[in-house]
């Protein structure tokens, strides 16, 4: 066996445990975490399991690997790119949120799931990847030009607490919305996602 | 035994068991459902764990009678007194479920989980009673006077999955309050959740 695995051999063991959580990245997007397994793991991979314990440890922490690289990700690909206004930049980012989930949905729902259902690493991967999500709009050099400020955004603690309600109202429409998206056009998702954070915070700015 | 039981003699087997699950929901409002057990209940009730088993059958089963019942409870508790405008109404029914999931903190917040958290029976009950809870705002009957029309709620699938997310919205900033209210007044968490419905139907009238 291992004569023949020339191409293993040249990469750092870094670089093939990068590679091998990319690889369980992919298979989340059409599978619960519950269903990413080692052995389906070892399977796609084309190595062995004693490898992956190797690399790993155990499933628990293959997860935790995979979860972790999986919230960047969403971080990355919901980035602001740049241009346009503040709203035209969120707007952006969730219709890449919105790809993102409909493109991992198995995967996605379960990590929800598995976060709210006392998982507690779990839940502090998913904890911190909401905020970084929301901690953007708080930052006018992470989302765009003034970005704060033409979103109406006050730092307090209660605007804190309104964007947090909004991150789940995100989820939760996003996650129902690609559960069954026959009755809503993806445009009209995007418009009433699009208005919905200058909607709660209209009430925050008298 | 039996003959010191004189006061369970007289009540039928459903209003022991009645009473039997009032108990347990009065006990989920400083614990867990994982730490409701058949053993504390019996225990509160002054009863032995074989009686338990005789009214309920299992510790699952005695656990979906209790939330089911609690899901009653906050529907009642929430629903609109008949007073006032349908804005007015709408924030005197959020009042008192933020007074509700203040009461019953451990209990609420683990309902929640265990509902996300991959159990069947209980993510039932739970999406009835959000379902519950929101259907009342399309029912100008169940509101008070034509709250639809006056918090500009058309019924069609768009407007029906943004208030499907603002449930979600409210609910986290609920839990997250109850969990550490030190830098929001009630009034301004009152407010922010007053002004929510409206802020995030704005979108919806264009």
């Amino acid at each position: 066996m291992s004569t023949s695995a020339q191409p293993r051999l040249r990469m750092s063991p870094e670089a093939r445990r990068e590679q091998l959580i990319e690889l369980g990245v992919g298979l989340l997007a059409t599978r619960t975490l519950e269903g990413l397994s080692i052995e389906v793991l070892a399977e796609e991979a084309g190595v062995s399991r004693g490898l992956l314990y190797h690399y790993f440890g155990s499933k628990q922490e293959f997860h935790l690997a995979v979860v972790r690289r999986a919230a960047r990700e969403l971080f990355e690909v919901t980035a602001p790119d740049g241009g346009g206004s503040a709203a035209e930049q969120l707007l952006g980012s969730l219709e890449r949120y919105v790809d993102y989930v409909a493109s991992n949905f198995a995967g996605y729902v379960s990590l929800v799931r598995g976060a709210s259902g006392g998982h507690d690493e779990l839940r502090e991967i998913y904890e911190q990847a909401r905020s970084a999500l929301t901690e953007r709009l708080f930052d006018p050099a992470g989302s765009g030009p003034a970005a704060a400020v033409s979103l109406g955004l006050r730092d307090t603690p209660r605007t804190r607490l309104v964007v947090r309600g909004w991150s789940a109202f995100v989820e939760e429409v996003v996650v129902e919305w690609c559960r069954d998206p026959r009755d809503v056009t993806r445009a009209d998702l995007l418009e009433a996602l699009g208005d919905s954070l200058p909607g709660l915070l209209a009430g925050e700015r008298h």
